[in-house]
C-alpha cells in the first residue's frame, strides 16, 4: 500500500484571509484503470450509421419463449410486413404454446425448435431475416453471435451482454458480418423519455449538462419467476451495476454518445450485500457466503464534453420503483420520478425581493403547462404509433413502438435507433463497475466501442423513410 | 501517463456458457489518495463526548450581521437564560440595527463593535461564554480559531471552513482549548429529518446502507445580495462541493459517522462551467476564463462499515429546490424531495400473480399513514419546541430548534449536537472532492479527524437534561 503524499504548495489568496490548498506532489500517473482494446481487423469496417437494402417483409425467428417471449410474439402480430417464421425454446410446451398466439389469429404455423441446441438449428435456417433473442442474460451473446455468423440481424434483449468480452464479441461479429445488432431497451420509447428528448434536441433545455437514470425496483415478489433461478443467481456471482441499460439508454441519447460525444471513464461503489444473500437463503434454503452484488449501486460516468451521467442499481431494497429519468441544462430541467416535471428559468421569484427562507421558490412549471409542453412536443414516432401502441401494450406501448421501430427501419433500409456500439456501450458497465468497486472505486476507462469513428454521426437521431 | 494493462484471468463458470472477468495485472497500490494527518500533540486529547460545566445564563457575542446574523439576533431573545452581551460587523450601521433589535424588546443593550479588526476585540472580552459567527466563509475559521483561543465557545456558519488545513485548525484548536466548536447547520433540525432520523433510531428502516444528500438551488437571484460578491467569487476561485454540510450532515446523523462507523474515502466528478462563468460575466461585467467550480458536482463516500453516501452540488441551473435527503435500509426507503414519502415492505403485490407490466407496484406508503407514522415518531426534541419554533420562525423553525439546542445543551453541561469532528467532517468535502475531481476522480481518503476516537461513542443521540 503506497501513500501518496500532498505537500502544501498553492496559497491562494481570497479576500483578507489566505486559504493554503494541497496539491499531488509525485503524480506518475492519470489513475484511469484501463482495459484492453483489441485492433480492428484490417477487414473490418465500423457500423456506424449502417444502413442494409430495404427488406420489404421481415421474417423473424424468436428464441426464448418464457417470461418476456411470448409477448414479443403477440406484439409482432400487430405488425405489417413481418412473418414470423420460427419459434424456440428450451421447453417443447412452451413452444406450442407460442404457436397458439400464431393460429388463434389465423396466421401460418412457425417451424418450433427446443432442447439444449434449438437455437442453434433455428439460426441455421435460410429464410430468416431476424432473430429476436430473449433469454437468460448468459446466452444473449452467445446466440447474437451465433445467429449474425449465420447471415441474419440480431434483436437482444437487456443486457445484450454480460462482460466487455462479450460486448467486444458483439462489437466484431457485427462488423465482420454486416448485420444489425440491435439491443431491445425498451425505455427509450417510454412517452416521457421520447418527449423529453424530443424538448432537448429542440434546444428547450439549453445545454445539457447532466443525467441521471437508474434501475431500482424492488425484485423480492419476482425472484421465483426466473426460470432456474438464473436472475438471482447471477446477482449472487456478478459484482457491479449489472442491468444499467434502462437507466443508461435514454441517458445517453440525450448525451449523444458516440454520436459527437463518447464516455471516457466511470467511478463505482456499492454497500455491502445485506439482503441479497438473505434472498438467496429464502429462495434456495441455502447460505451464500461469497454473494457478490451489494445491495446498492453507485456510478459516475465522465463525458469527452465535460457531461455527467449518474446511475443507480437496486433490486433487493423496499423502494418505489424508478429509474430516476433526469436532465440537468443550462436552461432546463427534466425528471420522471416519484413524478414527472419540467423546469426552467424561474418567473415565479420576485427579482427584487429573494426571499432566502422560500426554498421552495424554484419550482415546476404547473401541470396545464407541462401537458402544453407534452402535447406540443410530442416526438414523430408518438404522433404515428401512440393509440396503435397503447392498445397492443407492453409496458404501457413502449414495448410495441420498439418493435415497430426495428422493422419499420429494417424495411427502408434506414440505421437502426440502437446499434452495436449502443449495445456494447450501455451492457460494459456491468463488468467495467465491477473493476472500479474491486479497486476501492478508482476510474476505469470506458472503452470506445467506435473504435475511433464516435465523431462520425453529429447527434443522435431516429432516421425516417426517405432520409 | 502509465497504461495499466489487464489480464484475461478469471473463467467463471456459470450456467452453459462460460464468462472471463478481467483482473487487474499488477496493482501497486490502493490506489487512494491521502492527505496529510497532522500528529496530535501529546498535551491534547479528543472531544468526543466533551462535556464542560452547567452555564446558567449563557453570554454571547455575535460576529457578522448581515444576511444571516440579524436573524440569529432575533432568535436568541426568545431563548430564556441568554444575554446578548455584544454585536460586531464590519459596517457600523449594520450593528445599530441589529442594536434595534434588542432594544425594541426592551432588552440591555449590547457592547458594539465594527471595522476590519472589530471581531478581534469582540473575542477578546472576559464576559462572554460563546461566539456566534455568521461572516463570509472565509473569515469563519480565523474567528473561531481566535475567539477559541480567547477561551469562548464557538458556534460557526456552515461551512466551519473552506480547506484541510483549516478543518485541522479547528480540531487542533479545539482540543487544546477544551472549547466546543459547532457548526450551524440547521438542517439537521427540519421537521421532516430528525422524525426521519428518530424512525431510523426506533429500528424502521432495518439497517440503514445507503443515504443521499444535496445543495440543489439555484441561485441566480441571490448572487448580489451577499456583501463584495464573496459567494460567487467563493465559487469563481474554487472547485468542489464547496456547501456539503446541508446535504452531508442529516446523512451522517443516520449513519452514525465517528459515532460507531467513518467515512473511508470519496470519489468525485463535475461537470464543466457554463452557466457559472455566464453569472461572473452577468454581475460584474467581466469574463471569467479560469472559473473553477462546475456546474453540477457529484460525490460518492463509502464508510468503514460497508454504508453508501452521495452528495450534489448546484447552485448555478434551472432546477427545483432540493436538499436530496434519502435514506435506503433494508427494510424501509424515505425521501424527502421533490415530496417526503415512506416506502416499507410492500403488501400490494400479490404474491402468486406478480405483475411484470406494473411497475409501480412498490409504492410509498399512504398520506394517512405517513402523518400517523410521522406524529407517533415525533422526535422529543420537536415535541417539546415545535409551537415554538414555528412562531420563533427561521427556515420554518428549525433555526430556532438549532440555537435553542446549542444553548440548552451549554446550559445544562452536555454534548453538543455537533461537535468539532462533524465541523470537520462536513466541511472538508471542499477540498477533498476538488482533489478527487482534479485527479479524475481517484479515490480520496476522508481524514479520521478524530484520531482514532470513532468508535468511542455507539450511534448518534440528541443529549438530554440528566444524562
Amino acid at each position: 500500500m503506497k501513500k501518496i503524499i500532498y505537500l502544501l504548495i498553492t496559497a491562494l489568496a481570497l479576500g483578507t484571509y489566505s486559504c493554503k490548498q494541497v496539491e499531488a506532489k509525485d503524480k506518475k500517473s492519470d489513475g484511469i484503470i484501463r482495459t484492453d482494446i483489441p485492433k480492428r481487423p484490417e477487414s473490418q469496417k465500423d457500423m456506424v450509421g449502417f444502413r442494409c437494402e430495404p427488406i420489404e417483409t421481415v421474417r423473424v425467428g424468436f428464441i426464448g419463449l418464457g417470461m418476456r417471449g411470448p409477448g414479443a410474439v403477440e406484439r409482432f402480430t400487430h405488425i405489417p410486413g413481418v412473418e414470423i417464421k420460427a419459434l424456440c425454446d428450451l421447453y417443447p410446451e412452451r413452444v406450442e404454446k407460442a404457436q397458439k398466439i400464431l393460429t388463434k389469429k389465423n396466421l401460418p404455423e412457425a417451424a418450433t425448435y427446443s432442447g439444449e441446441e434449438g437455437w442453434k438449428k433455428l439460426c441455421e435456417r435460410e429464410d430468416l431475416d431476424l432473430v429476436y433473442i430473449v433469454t437468460p442474460w448468459l446466452l444473449h451473446t452467445p446466440i447474437a453471435v451465433y445467429a449474425m455468423e449465420h447471415g441474419k440481424h440480431v434483436a437482444i434483449e437487456v443486457p445484450a451482454a454480460t462482460t466487455l468480452e462479450e460486448c467486444w464479441q458483439l462489437v466484431n461479429t457485427s462488423e465482420k458480418t454486416r448485420r444489425h445488432c440491435m439491443m431491445l431497451e425498451n425505455c427509450i420509447y417510454d412517452f416521457f423519455e421520447l418527449t423529453t428528448l424530443n424538448m432537448a434536441q429542440e434546444g428547450l433545455f439549453g445545454e445539457i449538462l447532466h443525467v441521471e437514470g437508474s434501475y431500482i425496483h424492488n425484485l423480492e415478489d419476482y425472484w421465483s419467476a426466473y426460470q432456474g433461478n438464473w436472475r438471482l443467481d447471477f446477482n449472487e456471482k456478478y459484482k457491479g451495476d449489472i442491468y444499467a441499460t434502462h437507466g443508461l439508454g435514454p441517458a445517453c441519447q440525450l448525451l449523444n454518445i458516440h454520436r459527437g460525444d463518447k464516455m471516457n471513464y466511470l467511478v463505482a461503489m456499492q454497500t455491502k450485500a445485506v439482503n441479497g444473500p438473505a434472498v438467496v437463503k429464502k429462495t434456495t434454503g441455502k447460505d451464500s457466503p461469497n454473494y457478490q452484488n451489494g445491495d446498492h449501486s453507485l456510478t459516475l460516468i465522465k463525458t469527452e464534453n465535460g457531461k455527467t451521467i449518474h446511475l443507480q442499481h437496486n433490486v433487493v431494497t423496499p423502494r418505489p420503483y424508478s429509474r430516476m429519468y433526469q436532465l440537468t441544462g443550462t436552461e432546463g430541467f427534466a425528471n420522471k420520478y416519484p413524478s414527472s416535471s419540467y423546469t426552467f428559468r424561474p418567473d415565479n421569484v420576485s427579482n427584487n425581493v429573494p426571499d432566502h427562507e422560500n426554498l421552495n421558490a424554484h419550482g415546476p412549471v404547473p401541470e396545464s403547462v407541462k401537458k402544453t409542453l407534452m402535447e406540443k412536443y410530442k416526438h414523430p414516432i408518438h404522433k404515428e404509433l401512440e393509440e396503435k401502441a397503447k392498445k397492443v401494450g407492453g409496458h404501457g406501448g413502449m414495448d410495441f413502438i420498439m418493435d415497430y421501430r426495428l422493422i419499420y427501419c429494417l424495411q427502408n433500409g434506414l440505421p437502426l435507433d440502437q446499434d452495436v456500439y449502443d449495445a456494447a456501450e450501455w451492457s460494459s458497465m456491468g463488468e467495467l463497475t465491477r473493476i472500479s468497486i474491486e479497486n476501492n472505486s478508482m476510474p476505469v476507462e470506458v472503452p470506445d466501442f467506435t473504435r475511433g469513428s464516435w465523431k462520425k454521426l453529429n447527434g443522435y437521431h431516429h432516421f425516417m423513410k426517405g432520409e
